[in-house]
């Protein structure tokens, strides 16, 4: 029997993505596709890839109902939104795969700090799991709460985690610089996303403030057993889909790309989702449209440095894949469900 | 029993398309991967979305190797090369699906014409059904060497053929001005698809000149039972997949856009990959790395014009998915097998 | 002595233009820059090209003082406001070169049908000197009233002229297919010229629609001394600067390409600022950031149709630098001053 | 009298915007320009937007005419190439000014480590003037044997003397994380410069082999006075034009973004080509076919490191705008001249 599936959200890119996803999955119903500014809209007109997929229109979002003809629900709304909504439909018995950042922190100061806001339900914090398969499985499989992670940290996270287990490198100086298309901006308009003011363009934004910055630092700090800094730079580059981390992490002891390579292919032998690259180097045209993240790591001999390199694309793997690949954990299916198709390329 | 496939010139982007298609249909097994001046590669070098799904090395075409492990070769090779491997593989009894240009043309003078080269198997050319379902299905069910259509051709036909059958229109002064993305030019090196001369560039190539026009001219004229000529007209844009075809035909009778919607709405309402657009106008992203052919047509009263607008990928209903819709075809799968998801978008 | 300049609308893309070409005109001294609703913003920051070049903060738009402190006024408006602006500097005695399409139209019902407002001016419109160097020339040098041609028009008109003053093809049948860049819907945000939306994308807009139609067939029609009707389609692609317009019209006479690059060559060999392209085609490239218009002719034998390609950057040819160009003929400048530098390639 | 130039290696894309600089400079008279694979072609086919402003044929380069001929010449050559040929002009009183990387380097072993070839001429070597005159002014003002910047340590090298000369950070664990755009990687044909590869796609490349890593090492060592090692990652992004620098140097005492800001203000405070960006963040565009480099400077309090953010035009400053740039210290012409006008924006 299928999965019932109702999408909040479902105008934006993240909500559209799950929409594309979701639409061929072989284990789910779409039930209710729910938009604030855009709702009454037809779904096939606000995505014209979906004509012929998923039919009908965007409704206003109604807990009670949500939660009553669904088995899951996810949110893909802005910051502060989801924090109030989740509750009303946990406490209904629906799960909730939750693509905002409002139960990723655990310490509900990081909120204030960060996001300039006080958190609405600072009791789910706790329950809530933070949706990383290659970190936090066996936790997902049974939370009824899931916080996907953000499209940076994912992919630092699966760049950096068997380095800061290896214990072969320094646990301050990391630095993590990361150039993302323009579709993770989101889907709502602004100067910044303007095409003739993206185009042709490469810039910084966010520099040493971009609210990614704790849930890097947290993640990486429980994988490391001890708290983490990191220095997090985020770039805008003109393409639409993909997401590049290079980060920078100095050697604690001498070692070699091929020790490290082989810790990289160790600790990622069984995840699904994850490809270590030993040809070449990751690029975020081999995952366009995938769940995939592809990684690598250098040695920089001179420098006693450890580079790792990590490509997704930020609304699959860094989004909506990420939260369906939650969604198989959390209902016992094969983790691929619906997910083990290749990439675009060209 | 899974159908036996073969691609030969499988590192380019015609061949990598077959093969990301292909490494997830239900109903194929991939036997050979053939290339040329790149043997011995690994595809998930050649083409890094296949890491994980192709595994292997491209080897050496061999046609008596081909032919007794294949039910079906795809030929995708530069034009004047599957003139002289095809006959061979269908004489081993393979079945051939061509996705140059060597079998579209029925009349033999027209390679000496266009393609400055005399065809080395004229004798195939009546036999060779050309593949575009919407024109030609019941011939492709039943056809053992099936050539594929050009990509502008492609959608050229689908755009102009129902307007050519209602008897609305006028048979000359048809103009077909097509934009394309850049992967349509292979993935061979050139001037021509040098990043920095492309991007943010458009211009004009083969003006009056290309090699697709006799191709779209033969299949008009089988659509409105009389001799056609058209002006053709590529453009290059800075995108890498996607053709948009925007065609003009003068009016022979006084009509309506919506009078013309609904003859395309009749022409097309079977078809699985032609979807009819409605709200707004067709645009390639809403195609992108699917099989579909999104369509519409307005009348421009004032001038007494009929402007008809396709979009495709041109490298999967342009290409690679048309050949395997064929294929499904001529094994008697379900049509849309294997092809049934939404492009990306954004 | 130094011109002096005010541009009313600094803060969008036409404004801004304006402001980088006129920072190094030798002959001009840069007096107001106004916006409304980014007044009180430092232009190096509206423009952070300009910094070092234009400094001080937009100011509100005030007509006395534009007009006492200014010779001539740039307007680079929506439509609909320099309608009602240009008059009052007029009769203070400034010059008005106007950027916006208020006073390209003579026929005032043209404003109601295409535009869905009645004129505020239309005394105005008789005097108003269309603002196409290369077809109004001697009117301009003395106007104090130009309406700067639209983008499209701009090409369109200069791909066109020579044809229909050769009487080699007919008047009716015309067909001007255009791409253009996406800057040329202005610095305004929308869901048409957000990044994601636009990017590896390529769409028809407007359809039969366009607002640039009548202003093409009032000059062809002018140029042809016989009315003109025109299909005209534009198209929007994934680059930030650059119009493409290929343009079709039957044959009148049996004629050939060497016939009708004789008829280019001898209607341009004066026009400081339109080049023949005699090896390959016209490319936007070639023009960027520069007021050169790049265009050559073909014939299309088999067709019986003449098809002419005409490049240029769109808001140089297109805007800014035809303005200035304006400029220098109104106040008795050689035409090609603080313009004469070639394009950006690649 | 104007100064007689000539450019050797002028088919390529320092070369063309060597030409199109050197083309509306006040004070140059172009003489030579030489091709190898590309002689005796037009070079405004070369290069379509020198139509009109270059006309001619490139020739083969013959070092005694050339140094007749010639008062200064630019060297636009693969590496290698130059270390021949600078020489033998030499001898015959012309001026070098080289913009390959032949020169720069003073440790000839370098060479052989990290080009893989034995220096031709490494009695030049001392002689030679590193070109970038924000670090070497004076020397260049007198040299005859200019050694131009490659486009990443012109970046870098601007970015970080400041920091390095402040003596508030540590001279160990420096970062240089650089995005570029596709033009850097020259005209010749490769895979890694096919549009399709490309176009939306980013990638890391030559991670800690880069040839340009000894280079910014050289440079940085002597702004610091004493060795320096930098890890050096440069990415390829799908735009043409463009270098971003972000640079990461670990704090040596408390400071604050202010104190780093007043350092670079003052650095910078006679320089006409670096302009210290104070509101939002350098931004490639804004320099867009322009010679000016925009810097910035951020302190990340928590981590204890200073981040620096320099953007260029690779073409540009980045090479032949910055090669111009010596050429006019080294005939005693104002600094700016030719140099002085905005970037393209958008």
């Amino acid at each position: 029997m299928a999965i019932r599936v109702s999408i909040v959200g479902a105008s934006g890119y993240g909500g559209g993505e799950l929409a594309r996803l979701l639409a061929v999955h072989p284990e789910v119903q779409l039930v209710h596709l729910t938009a604030e500014t855009k709702k009454d809209e037809e779904m096939s007109v606000l995505f014209p890839n979906l004509a012929g997929f998923v039919e009908g229109k965007t409704v206003e979002a109604d807990a009670t109902r949500l939660a009553a003809d669904s088995d899951v629900v996810f949110l893909s709304l802005p910051s502060g939104v989801a924090m109030k909504l989740a509750p009303e439909l946990l406490k209904e018995d629906a799960k909730v795969i939750d693509l905002s950042p409002d139960f990723r922190l655990k310490a509900p100061h990081l909120y204030d700090r960060w996001y300039k806001m006080a958190h609405a339900s600072p009791e789910y914090l706790d329950e809530a799991v933070y949706g990383l398969p290659e970190t936090h499985r066996v936790a997902i499989r049974t939370a009824r709460l899931v916080a996907n992670p953000g499209c940076y940290p994912a992919a630092a996270v699966i760049a950096l985690a068997p380095l800061l287990q290896s214990g072969k490198v320094t646990r301050t100086g990391i630095i993590v610089d990361a150039k993302s298309g323009v579709s993770g901006a989101g889907r709502g308009l602004s100067m910044g996303t303007h095409f003739s003011e993206v185009n042709e363009n490469v810039k910084a934004y966010n520099v040493t403030t971009h609210r990614h910055t704790p849930e890097i630092e947290q993640e990486l700090s429980e994988v490391a057993g001890e708290s983490i800094t990191v220095t997090f730079t985020p770039h805008l580059i003109p393409m639409t889909r993909g997401i590049l981390v290079t980060a920078y992490v100095p050697l604690a002891q001498k070692t070699s790309t091929a020790d490290l390579m082989a810790v990289y292919r160790e600790a990622y032998s069984s995840e699904p989702f994850v490809r270590i690259v030993t040809e070449g180097l990751p690029q975020t045209k081999a995952t366009l449209g995938s769940n995939f993240c592809d990684v690598t790591v250098r040695v920089d001999e001179r420098a006693g440095l450890a580079i790792s390199i990590a490509a997704i694309d930020n609304l699959v793997k860094g989004a909506s894949g990420c939260a369906i690949q939650n969604m198989n954990l959390m209902f016992g299916l094969p983790e691929e469900t619906g997910l083990n198709v290749p990439g675009l390329y060209p």
